[in-house]
């Protein structure tokens, strides 16, 4: 809970999506949703969709529109993918149980998992969501460094208990920060990208000395997905993670969304940085869409948060989850996804920066791999209505698209990663048309 | 994150399973574990145990050996119930979405689950674990008064984010609560048990408001689970709810524990007690093992929390979570399970008060339906070492029991719903056996 001073950041509504919900059509399911969810139904577009299945990229709709999900990046191995259906249903028929029994599935899938690792992170706690693993990652970088500060990113999402809203300045309303978290600018593309975010580190880390709380850690996603998808230059983390080392304090990287090969260039977003955190933070796409999520950090920073704290989790490193992420670890391996995402990621970007060339709508085209960022502008400046109206006119054509970014201006793209050639053609041809009438 | 005053509680290590880590024979599979999870791993019995299938009532251990479970309430329909996991494996091969789109499958849970609630509670947010549950419940809590002070029972858990483990002194290896979070004994049994918590309930807001933080809600386990298991006389809950309400706080029925028709009396447990509480949480049996659990509140109270957040859960309430609720619904339906509870839970506790009568080790039997409560006492007074020796007999025997209570000396049987007479018959004259040698 905010106490003492608080530092007000910009107020600004991300909700690029849809618009007033008393205006919207109201179809019988959108009727029953509103009921049953109430305040907390968020959903996309003015006329919201019922989906009925899905298939590898593709959704398809009750009315039977196929979609092109350029949006989801938890169904990342692509929806509904069979060796992951299939292990899922087999592990569930054998066992699933908590982790006070021994299972030998868990571990062959925690020995696999760790392997994508630098090789001193070998402890993972298994949980349920990525904010549940950004809720400890938050305890463990204080009882290792008796310091309760943390530097985010402006546009920052890191999940969302109690605490770890704190720290996810996109999802508080009012932009309200406690006094104990500081937000700064995520680093712009350029030269001076990681001069520029060391020095905005540094800074933040005066401040909270100031305030007398001190340093635990910066906790950064390693593309800053909601801060509008920052990528390169590769490198740039590093200068900030060496202050913030300097200084005391942990380096979270929040892999939650980049991570699991979707850069292309590396496993993990961090990867293409050349750091190694402390901590690694895990969600979305490790299940493909079975609800699991991870940590993994040095035995000695866990081995500190224990000493305080019986932690358990019910469902966290069942069996059944241990056999999805298996599962999502050797599809990316049999099917080359991570190359895949590189290549048709590269295809993608090079064929955007075609748009972008001749088309006036588009201020800047950024990203790695299968994660992607278009700044839409009018007469070079950040436009949210357009980049709404834009979305809007993609869905018509058939195509899932998100936004991000402080101005709610990028749109966002984190398609499946066995996303095909002929798909990106698709997306690009359609943002041409989008951006063109 | 606790600041200010503190309140120390009894300290008091509940593991009453296994010994030193270090002294246990260590399997390769235990090596790893201890490898992979480091100081997170937390492992039953003093021999950990290699699970590979369950059915029903049953676990398979990696050696062959067979054993009745009577401590898992998350497969409370039977482990790997066929109709949960058909349910499952079919609605992941369709579709497996977040919230942001519609799907009827989620509504139609949605109406049916509600259908087991006052009315009032109208509105539900589907999370992924209990423990999400319970930090929106505080927040709501919060929100609704403006107050931050919570009420929670003596030795009780309420879950694992950094705001839940403050209102769960069970999980503080430390016992210090936070200023604003005060704990009070749980009901123990009689006549008298109502008007004791209520006077506990009143002294609590007082102090809570002497500290200048008023009430934000009173939160119980409704059937106390790890406090000891208290259920009678039901209706004792009723007097502390109205203490509470004319503080202007709110009343949270944690039904992690005991929902889902456990205690056979009631589908929830709050129903044994007569009460309506303003917020309802949900867990563990809710999906029989699929990590789902969920926040039953009024319009009015989720509008004000969603006020100030944009609350978003990206694998909470997607349809194959739907899939698994309703086929845990139905099943507790179809195999009548909450009439099984009543009557199976029944026999065992009066098999249990032979047991109390014809041996010297036990010193009360309490509970409701299939969720049980055994004390092992020596010469009258709660003995954990005893406990913990029984635990370990019961073992060998090929049960599996877990302990609870202040003294880690109460039994707490949870078997699934499903439990046979001739089952509740192993059970007892297990016990018998155990206390007799």
């Amino acid at each position: 809970m905010p106490d003492g001073a608080q530092k007000t950041v910009q107020i600004l509504e991300l909700n690029a999506y849809g618009g007033d919900p008393q205006s919207r059509e109201q179809s019988p399911l959108l009727k029953r949703r509103l009921r049953n969810a109430g305040a907390s139904s968020v959903l996309f577009y003015r006329e919201p969709i019922e989906m009925v299945s899905g298939s590898g990229a593709w959704m398809v709709a009750a009315n039977g529109k196929r979609y092109l999900d350029f949006y989801n990046n938890v169904p990342s191995v692509g929806h509904c993918h069979p060796h992951v259906v299939a292990a899922v249903a087999d592990q569930m028929a054998r066992l699933n149980i908590n982790t006070r029994y021994l299972n030998a599935r868990v571990d062959d899938y925690l020995d696999r998992l760790k392997s994508t690792f630098p090789s001193a992170l070998s402890n993972v706690v298994l949980t349920c969501s990525g904010s549940e693993a950004n809720d400890i990652a938050m305890r463990v970088a204080i009882a290792a460094t008796e310091k309760r500060g943390f530097i985010v990113a402006e546009n920052a999402y890191h999940g969302n208990t109690a605490w770890v809203t704190e720290i996810s300045p996109a999802a508080l309303k009012k932009r309200t920060l406690p006094d104990h978290v500081i937000a700064i600018p995520a680093p712009a593309s350029g030269p001076l990208a990681g001069k520029n975010f060391a020095a905005s580190v540094e800074r933040a880390i005066s401040e909270l000395t100031a305030r007398g709380h001190g340093l635990a850690a910066l906790i950064c996603d390693s593309i800053f997905s909601s801060d509008g998808i920052f990528a390169d230059p590769a490198g740039f983390l590093k200068e900030a993670v060496e202050k913030t080392r300097e200084a005391g304090g942990l380096y979270i990287a929040d892999e939650v969304q980049p991570g699991f090969a979707r850069s292309g260039d590396s496993f993990w977003g961090f990867g293409r940085h050349g750091v190694e955190p402390d901590i690694v933070t895990m969600g979305k796409p490790i299940g493909n869409g079975f609800p699991m999520a991870g940590m993994a950090t040095r035995p000695d920073l866990l081995e500190r948060f224990c000493r305080e704290v019986g932690y358990f989790n019910t469902f966290g490193g069942n069996p059944v989850a241990a056999a999805a992420g298996m599962a999502v670890l050797e599809v990316i391996e049999s099917e080359g996804l991570q190359e895949n995402a590189r290549k048709i990621g590269g295809y993608l970007k090079s064929r955007l920066e075609d748009v972008e060339r001749t088309t006036s709508g588009i201020g800047e085209v950024r990203g790695a791999g299968l994660f992607v960022g278009v700044d839409i502008c009018s007469d070079g400046r950040p436009d949210a209505k357009k980049t709404s109206d834009v979305i809007n006119k993609l869905k018509d054509k058939g195509i899932l698209v998100g936004a991000a970014g402080l101005f709610a201006n990028t749109l966002k793209l984190r398609p499946p990663l066995c996303l095909t050639q002929s798909e990106a053609d698709i997306f690009a041809d359609a943002l041409r048309d989008a951006l063109s009438t």
